[in-house]
């Protein structure tokens, strides 16, 4: 994945030496060697200290770092440094700064305050990128480019003037004529029929206790997420004639604002920050699903976990300390799922400014720390499981489709429950299979699905005609589905498909719905089995589909609630509903023994994590054990963490193992 | 009411043909036929596609709609199309925008984003107006003119320099000087004495945690309303002399910002829109006490339901379905309580925009559909009932004092408690007479309640001198009367009446309250007797009443809560506390037991709700029976849904009846 | 304290007479009389009336005023007037107003609109303070000064542009290069390096999600703290030459905007305004905290309680009335903690603006009220116990560290929990102590410790150099200490001290915290004694400490919760998470029995309050009851409010007794 790793999974993480002096730096390298460090990210946040001013570069202390760490054999992930443009830059270009959608005018102080649409900060942003190309192409040390650093973190909209020309540009190139564009957004509703370009705005704040016309939101995601999409493409530009090494920035997991379908083309290694929340009960099934969609967005090729932590973050309400052994866990659950490697933020813990609480790979505390001696041991242990860098996980027979355009729309306002949410239900299908240890894929809505075996469409709102015709063409080649409630609802212009929802696959469904009952807050409808549901109840007619569980109280008792409809060699299933865990589990055991879909591993207990990644003629079984007891696992073959082998592995309470068996 | 309906009651509802391809309006007309619908709102929403560039008006389109719903015999309702400007209007005037209190100016790309002060909305509002009424004054179809629609919604005050110069003039024309408006707000106070009426501002945002001047604030409020009903007066000024059909805009219910007393007057028919909130328990009692004061507004004339929905809205959190045979119900109580037809948002459920789940007469589902065969039943119920159009519900013995500048004034900040709010206690007060159907009528204060037995007067804080004037008359004329806490506390300048609470009321009342006791959130306090009273405890003296309950323990315990004083023919009862529903029932029953009031019909289970209206020596029992039981009324005459006729009729559970007998 | 008081106790409140016609003013005089009254502070609010426009004043009115005032033997506390600019001053110099974080500026039209750093401000307020001594300097009825009002208390950040140059001067003032500042800001961090002073602005709303510089912001609050107090010092500077009488302005108990300690330097009287929250159960003990700081600021000596109310508030959301007898309760309180008087908000309840809601003595109820009648009774109190005045509290043995910087530092962004809260904290060990009637003086970080017997360190985050050296320099001298959980962590930069925290104290304590483990929200964690832990634990070594308690579940179990060394002649405890209250008690009693610490009276029932004030050869105990059953106190004596003498004076449920006995 990364040529100039050599073989060697990367371990390490974001090295900010410009928040040192100099004489800590010999100290910071000794301390990487005796951690095995194999990699740095250097400069992420150096534009400041790298162009003290327009045009003049000081590369002087970037220099003398860079030596200091290839002679130590420790490989540079170098940044572009691009971030944050410094104070100079902003106050000089005071247009650059980012407004709110109530106008106001965001200052300097704290990181990545730029609009995404300024030509200045793009232009400048491109200028350094390449002084950084120009200089570290050829440095050997240097193996991987980073480009600028999670884009849309802190700015994913900006409604300043130059946004709103950008926007409608964007717009021109998108419509062709204002007569599509009305078309398309349903202007004749309120009288937003639109006669000039020049009328047209970012979504700023409406009047009161309205809401802006959704197609126009829509589009503003859209519009968004290209516009920081066209920001990286400007850097790529600028180096791309000059490296050699891969190119990627860091993805942030479910992020919201940017289609990463539409990023995952455009970078050489999928690269990804994942945190815990320390608080969120099932925040390991997250840190799988964040990993699956990161393998997923790179078609199955081994990607990078950029950044975790090895304990506590600063930006969450309470910041949890990582448990003992818990670091190690994680960072396993990453390489287990296609990660080549474990990476940080970042390297020695900030003694002052804004993330002087987030962990490192060296605390405050120093060397005499439990983080500090568990970073020694994942060094250690990534450096045994160095073979499995380059194999992967293969595709799973199991697919949930997950798109943005779809979440954009499926979240806008005046919609039928606020307590519809596509994340969590597809939180919610990832986290049944994961604790069944099913392998799972993401697919984009649209993508062939040829070869699996099962389908997830858990709410997806928004399928446009590709998404049904690659629905149809799965369940007709035989394949299962289980769609969930309020999806395909709309086109991709947010324009309902008339004649009973979902009006494009209702008939591979054998359900029509034609009317939406959301629940009260809290409340909960029983249902004749599978227990009860939550959120959303529907009117379902059942046209040629077994009525799985119907609704048995309120205005629907009777009603279907979930149903299946045999198919060419599957079965098409529909939950009208958001089931209760036991019922999602329960449904779930009946639609994997109808679709032939098994567990990477069998008969496993509870908080036992397993994956498998493949290489020629070899397979990597990863045992992650989550729980209180050690665990037998039935794999035949070495462990390469403790070198013992044999047909089971003991995996002690908390720990991991690496059995390296047939493929 | 309309005469141009021919003695129809009116049915059907808004519809926006321009959504939708010309090929669709055909079907629509035989639909509309099919459901027998009498009336359509045309236009409301059109100005952006009738007058596309400043002045060039285009109705050819319109004209081809008119012609094929008159064709149908379809009576149209028509709009002036000025509710929402479009997208030309406010580029071209982009002053004419919203302003909120915090400086922000609201964005383009929802609905009515206009400052109601703006001299140049008001005057191309006129124009359009002007232009629809010379084109469809004669036209026989048109039978009721919309100015407007649903005035303030989103845009109720607006904080620019242009509403702030027309609030200077407001104020100038108020109090001629600055010395009585300085002696007014009383601005002795905080060092706020204004010199020249250039210094006085909308009350915008304030310096942190304080509080804006009081006196400022109500006027604020009193000023706004009145701005919008210069809009409205616009309007009408410019078709007036052209149209002879009745003319109209449509409230919406309880709504702050308006003050409906004064809007009132200047309607030939009292039009409003009611939506059920589907989470409120309550919902129905909402709904009745909506269409309680609309028929108060009109003087008891009949009004219409200009609006209501067959199904879900879209813009609360959760939109919660009605249950099957429940839109028929709302229509019906909307009818019992003096609507002359039952008309709903919207004709076709749009497949755009941001009411697209916003139910219709025509779901996105299509005919087949619960929606649709509830809508057909209920065009055809309506039209077996048509002969109470006209008819009256009688003025009723009860009467509720209600007040929009006490209803401004009791809920400015800095008051005892947040948790005394006079909309929750006049629901509290009608729910409790609603579920006794005793019939209720809405009185503003200062109106002669002579004729009335019992005068309820729930939290109204301020009381100018007219209205204690005519309390005073109305009991030493023999009237009871209940006031509850935190009534009389203030005159029209929200000055206190000093010398002890309700000092203008206070010898009426026996009753002298000289300390407030708010209580601590969520705590109730027991009483002796009426279970126990929340929110709020007071220190009254009872002098020349008696005690009917006392506080029985905190502070107060053993002083007086609700009190009574016998008068000349009736008693005056004082209520220092918000009593439980099971205590207020209590009480009432008390109450009207010593006023004489009677049910409309007496005896009924819970759920079962009766009105009658009243026509030339005849009557019309309307059963609305919400519970799940069939239930028997007695009251002899012919139920004109089904034409079974007797001395007792018999209501299904879910059911409706109107039974025609002797008035 | 009060020279022109003549050894009287002050007795009285706020008075403005402006709000009032003139002929209520002989009233006004007669009714103080009737109470007692001895001070009334004039004038607060007058701007607008006393220079009605720029540069010409009228001082008729309140000639009048003063002479009747004189004429009746009450003493004036004359206001400078200043704290309100008026309507005129506002919109002659717009740029005056405050401007928010998000750039909105603030409207004239509540009360403090200015922003503290304006020159036009500054120099206006001085003209009217120096006119105002000119004219009143040589009465011999004003007795004090009163500069302004409650200083900062809707006006604590201004973020205009006057304010950012203002910031900026300051800034080179304090750091002298840029370098120096961006090495204390730790600039090198996300790139914000910078390298014009014009660069820096105001920490105004940075971009989204994401946290400005802690620097930044711990300076913008020293800055701002420090801009108010030159506005103090502006008229102080104006009228000290010309005023013979004490000059003070009303602090605002535990405000946070203000460093008090600062501040107290610079006022001949430490002054305050305290208010109870009704809904906050243990407000009496905020009420005796809110008296000890201010005792402390002023070393010791008498101080006044400026504002308190004899009833509700206006401000809260519900304003809890008092309880019969509480006023009187709530009053000595003060007096027993070194007021000397007794002060309201105000004398006659407003009948307009936005304070109407507020008690007084005079209510709106009139002289017929329980609030008139304990007005009366309290005066004369008062006057029973008038040889109080100017005898002194004695310095406590105990001593509780609290630092503004370090309040400001710890309340920052991105901290490892948000529930940490340092005047949580506080509270929970001064109540503690405050339970036990032990006395307890607050100190400044940093102070000379010597003679205390226990000092106690609740979650101060921030301690310099000088604090650090101060607690060695005590436990070295015998003296005990209690730390809590995370002090001691940064400088006075915010910079974090290295190596395990607290570092500069670690090894005092015999105590090393490697790494913060936040509790999730509403958890908590077992110990082996003391109960359990809220908010906090945290993986603790113990070196040379006893571990008195250690967590017993979670990932810390068994590890050390609560340590304890012993020292030169005392002991140094650490408590590494927030204790219940009922650890706390018994951890408490064991710290004060180490360390020697009485209580004022011991034996005494939950809810009696004693303490003493000391004069030559004389002591005050003071009594308060709160309970509800009478108590026996034996203190040798005579009760100066019964006139009754003995070894024990009986004191009623809710009453006071204040027993002159030997020093």
């Amino acid at each position: 994945m990364i040529p100039g790793l050599g073989g060697r999974l990367a371990f390490g993480g974001d090295y900010n030496p410009e928040q040192w002096p100099e004489e800590t730096w010999d100290e910071d390298v000794a301390l990487m060697r005796e951690a095995g460090v194999t990699m740095v990210t250097l400069g992420v946040f150096s534009w400041g200290l790298l162009e003290p001013s327009e045009g003049v570069y000081e590369f002087g202390w970037l220099d003398r770092i860079v030596e200091k760490l290839a002679a130590a054999g420790i490989a540079i992930d170098m940044a572009t440094a691009t971030a944050s443009p410094p104070a100079w830059f902003t106050h000089a270009y005071p247009h650059t700064r980012l407004v709110d959608d109530h106008g106001v005018v965001r200052s300097f102080g704290a990181r990545q305050n730029y609009c995404p649409s300024s030509p200045e900060y793009r232009r400048a942003a491109a200028a350094l990128a390449l002084q950084l190309a120009q200089r570290y192409a050829d440095h050997p040390a240097v193996v991987l480019w980073h480009v600028n650093n999670e884009y849309g973190c802190h700015n994913w909209h900006c409604f300043c003037d130059v946004s709103a020309a950008a926007f409608r540009q964007w717009l021109e190139v998108r419509y062709g004529t204002l007569d599509a564009l009305n078309e398309s957004w349903g202007t004749a509703f309120w009288s937003q029929h639109y006669t000039d370009w020049q009328q047209i705005d970012p979504p700023r704040a409406v009047a009161y206790n309205t809401f802006a016309n959704p197609g126009h939101q829509l589009d503003w995601w859209r519009f968004s997420s290209d516009e920081l999409l066209d920001c990286y493409r400007a850097e790529v530009e600028a180096i791309r004639p000059i490296v050699t090494q891969p190119i990627t920035t860091n993805f942030m997991n479910f992020f919201k604002p940017l289609d990463y379908w539409q990023w995952a083309r455009e970078v050489d290694v999928v690269a990804n920050d994942h945190y815990l929340r320390g608080e969120d009960p099932a925040n390991l099934q997250d840190l799988a699903m964040s990993a699956d969609l990161m393998r997923s967005l790179g078609g199955g090729r081994p990607w990078l976990i950029m950044e975790h932590s090895t304990s506590a973050v600063n930006w969450q309400p309470r910041n949890l300390a990582k448990t003992p052994g818990q670091m190690r866990r994680n960072s396993f659950q990453h390489v287990a799922r296609g990660s080549d490697g474990a990476m940080f933020f970042q390297w020695r813990a900030s003694r002052a400014g804004a993330e002087k609480f987030h962990s490192a790979l060296v605390p405050h505390a120093g060397r005499d720390s439990k983080v500090w001696r568990e970073v020694v041991e994942l060094g250690s242990d990534l450096a045994r499981v160095a073979e499995v860098a380059g194999t992967v996980v293969e595709p799973a027979s199991v697919a949930i489709m997950f798109g943005w355009p779809s979440w954009w729309a499926a979240t806008l306002d005046s919609h039928p429950s606020v307590d519809a949410d596509p994340l969590r239900e597809t939180r919610a299908w990832h986290q049944a299979l994961w604790e069944r240890n099913v392998a799972i894929d993401f697919v984009e809505p649209g993508t062939d699905l040829t070869g699996r075996k099962l389908a997830v469409v858990p709410m997806q709102y928004l399928l446009d005609d590709a998404a049904l015709a690659s629905l149809h063409a799965y369940v007709e080649g035989g394949g299962s589905v289980v769609v969930t409630y309020f999806s395909g609802i709309v086109d991709e212009r947010d324009h309902i498909r008339l004649g009973g929802y979902p009006a494009g696959i209702s008939d591979l469904l054998g359900a029509r719905v034609e009317e939406f009952f959301p629940l009260p807050e809290g409340e909960a409808v029983a249902l004749s089995t599978l227990g009860s549901g939550r959120v959303w109840s529907e009117w379902i007619s059942a046209d040629g589909s077994e009525v799985v569980a119907s609704f048995s109280a309120g205005p629907l008792a009777g009603r279907p609630a979930v149903t299946c409809k045999p198919t060419a060699g599957g079965a098409a299933w529909y939950v009208g509903t958001e089931l209760s865990d036991a019922g999602r589990a329960a449904l779930l055991d009946r639609v994997l023994a109808g679709a032939g879909v098994e567990p990477v591993v069998g008969g496993l207990p509870s908080g036992v994590e397993v994956v498998r990644r493949r290489g020629d003629g070899v397979g990597f079984l990863f045992v992650m054990n989550h729980g209180d007891e050690a665990v037998d696992v039935p794999y035949e073959g070495t462990d390469l963490l403790t070198g013992t082998a044999g047909p089971v592995t003991k995996v002690p309470a908390g720990g991991v193992a690496v059995i390296r068996g047939t493929a």
